[in-house]
């Protein structure tokens, strides 16, 4: 079975903790915290301030994906705050060991994450240092985008490099994912799905959940 | 009487309309929104889809303040969700006078923002375009910090010089203004006081909102 | 037979539209048009505001060859200006699924450009979504420059991951050709070949263009 | 009498030289060549390639005007190709004296350009260097703008402070002229008058160079 | 009498410990320390290394001068050395206030050096937060320059503004002097004279420091 | 048997000379001499003036690796300065043909450094050009950091592609080197190794040096 991670970035900002807290008893996993710069990204999602607001008031761990060009100056925040894992853009890291150890080192799980267009051959010597691998299955920057269908062969590929490789790294997928395509993702390799728009705008958050971990039929 | 924009980088953004609709019944004029994009300031905020959850929630017309490397990028999605004011840093626009003109273009009040070490000297040719200008009195970048004392011989010079040319333009403060210092700020000049922490951190909204609006004693 | 594509970087621009007649009568098939911005590449060649003086007054078919560090800014007046196909580089955009379907939803075609020293691993996930692949056989910037000879197994690499795919975009090759290496640039894979200094500079530049699409022996 | 610099960004890029001869025959004073790079402003107009092209066939000074982000890779080249003046904006410099002082080292003449928004206190240690200010009467960028009424002033306060420190730098002013407001660009103080669009678009280009040159009344 | 800060740059960095004492010994009274990165200088001198190398070797205090496009990346290392000073450029530094106030906070002496072409607005309101204003007499990024005239006019200007406001910053020169032209950078006003090449090349350094300190006549 | 290649970023700056000539005899064949500049890695050491001062006083050839963002603007002065062999990164240059072209042909060898994390598909086509390829074992910037397991699997995977190519460049390693850990590096394939810190702070250097060239047991 799958976890599923929800984007808050699809969530009511006016409401913020009802959303997180509706997610959390309609049993998603985790909070996927998309924080997006508008450089890195062509959008500003937000930062440390908003996520200061709601630390200690869900019991969901903090899965938090750095979209931004200085991933370095974020760590010490996220630390600080509790998070339990932080994902860097392989494309926004050219020292990329320092990157994923420096996080590892304050104690918090690290992950990379791939554009639709990155291939598999920038994990080539780092995939071994991952906790998790993020196959984005839509460029990154907005919520409420359709999944891109080749992004699939990627986490295909990418759980054949695993298993060639006998590494037990997670694989995440995150881009465009519903109720009518979840199956498909979960057949080609992910262990955790990230969903946004179609949770938080769902009218049963917990039968959507329930499908979205592929414990269901549509 | 000054004019008070609520800056809302220091509510509860688990709560946020919550925040803003006691800060509305509180007699606050406007809201103040910092768009930081951790490059210009050394801290991401928010950005457009925070602001997109609140937009029509409030009678409070909004007070855009771009501290972001890249203002350009903005405008389009400011004038969509009917913002009332646009304020753009010098620092950041080698283009000033287009990227006013922009703006007022778009139908939306255009404002210049000035650093604490900015010189008033930047102002010698676009003054006349300004609907208002914004003189920091921190460094921008963070809430809760203290107001620099020189800062407001720069809001008295602003004034005199408003005077010299026979020019309207308010004068926006912001930056560490509390009930003990506003009244200072308000004799060096302010007609607009952004007011943040001293606000949503207050025991009473109402009264703090009285006091820096400058209607009482403290 | 392969098609062939004029670069005017190599025309004289005194006198722009009588050089791009002449390799129109001559037979060439497309113009090749290459905006440099002095940033991505060290040169600047033209760009919009030269182009709008050309449209409409040639049958040739405008084949543009971004290398600029933004090419987003470009897209919307190559559109307007009714070009038919607009490659980019894949050092210069990071997300490069976005960038290439923009182009292929405003009705244009979409093509991808590796550098020389750029190993073809960068297609491996968007190749799919090419109508061309733009191999340089020279490092771009400047026109008069000699073929790198390496940089043909580059080509036959590619003509034979198409195979391998079943794919059927098309292998364009620019640098350096001229009318004693060609045969063995078409031999590697080539299908349209971009050619300058030796169609503008030529003498006979009907019979230029003919060794060039290879129909005749030099 | 003022001098009449005609920017050959307005030209026909179909048939560049025939719209020079058409100038020169007219009686313009100078060519004025605007580079944009698509980054300094939002244009990218043509580079070294364009200009080559045209070295050598018109009797008319070359008086280059940089809109770029790294004005100092031009240098050379404009140097070699025995260009008369090259104008730098003082927004892209930050070793301002070195550029200029490198310019004339060369034996080339050279100017500060300035932005409408720009404070002629940028000048106060400069200006002494300069053979020419450019006082920019649109937002640099683009051909067919409307002058800036404003800038006029700027024109008339660089005046006087020439006649103040007692100096002889030539006053330039590029933007938005035309055959309608040219007087008050001469009376403000201008010397060297730059214009585009009225000049290539006019219908008796020799009357519209009289009238620019202020020997005639509209 | 005027201090002088020797700077290393001119030093050889074969035997740098013998260059700094044989300079301790001839009576300079700080150590000039020219930190360049080869981005906001054309030059890339030293760095921490080296300065680690040096401290606790002289008895002479540290003045450190910041020729860098991040200076806020150095300030924690100078800190833990124990550096005396640290001079920022006004030109690389949109948060100026706060860059001069890290520093002090520190416990260690804040200034702020000016490019020759740096007008003096840009020290309108914070001046009054400096130990010390370098006024660069050439062009940063190299030794063995010459000193620019005008310069000392702003020299003279900034005396005049420190007895206008009443306060009593420091004002260094660096740039080009030498025993031949140090009395007139005194009657311009200097308070602290930076030499290196003039110092370390010379043949007889205590003579040398003696003239340039002003104690006797060439 | 190996060469060995003595980093001085680990010598004594305060009397550099000696700690050259100390290596020097103690057998070391090559000095690398490691630029930074604060940008590509989060250090500054030191560039062209500390390599003026040593150049000519050692017979020992010298090693040049550059960790900066901008290689080329530094190949000039290496030249000049005679240095037998400049190092350059495949993530610092977009036209990585060129720059390495460009050091041959002023007839100095040239190589191409890797991250710890950069994969060997960026040698694909340009393996052949490369007199010598450095293997980073550490992410680079400092000295005395322990290198990185993995980073053994890449030099053996160079070593096979070169083989499988047959081809002969230079195979260098360089990070975190010790003569406890040096014969597994030499076994996994290295030709040329860095060391710094283990020989500058060496208490017998000569000792030192034999155990890591490879010529006796620890």
């Amino acid at each position: 079975m799958v976890l599923l991670s929800s984007s808050i970035l699809a969530a009511d900002f006016a409401n913020l903790l009802d959303d997180i807290l509706n997610a959390e008893r309609a049993g998603v996993d985790m909070l996927h915290i998309d924080i997006m710069d508008g450089h890195f990204v062509p959008n500003l999602s937000f930062g440390i301030p908003v996520i200061e607001s709601i630390v200690g008031k869900s019991a969901l761990p903090f899965d938090v994906h750095l979209m931004v060009d200085n991933p370095d100056e974020y760590i010490n925040d996220l630390v600080r705050l509790g998070v339990k894992n932080i994902t860097v853009h392989a494309e926004s890291c050219i020292h990329l060991d320092r990157m994923i150890n420096r996080i590892k080192e304050s104690g918090v799980r690290a992950s990379i994450a791939l554009n639709p267009s990155t291939p598999l051959t920038v994990l080539d010597y780092v995939v071994e240092l991952c906790d998790m691998v993020l196959v984005m299955t839509v460029n990154p920057g907005f919520g409420g985008q359709k999944l891109i269908p080749y992004t699939l062969d990627k986490v295909a590929d990418l759980r054949a490099l695993r298993e060639n490789k006998g590494l037990n790294f997670l694989i995440q997928v995150d881009g465009g994912i519903d109720t009518q395509n979840v199956q498909k993702v979960i057949e080609a390799g992910a262990d955790v799905i990230v969903a946004g728009t179609c949770i938080f705008k769902s009218d049963d958050m917990a039968r959507t959940v329930e499908l979205l971990k592929g414990r269901g039929a549509v």
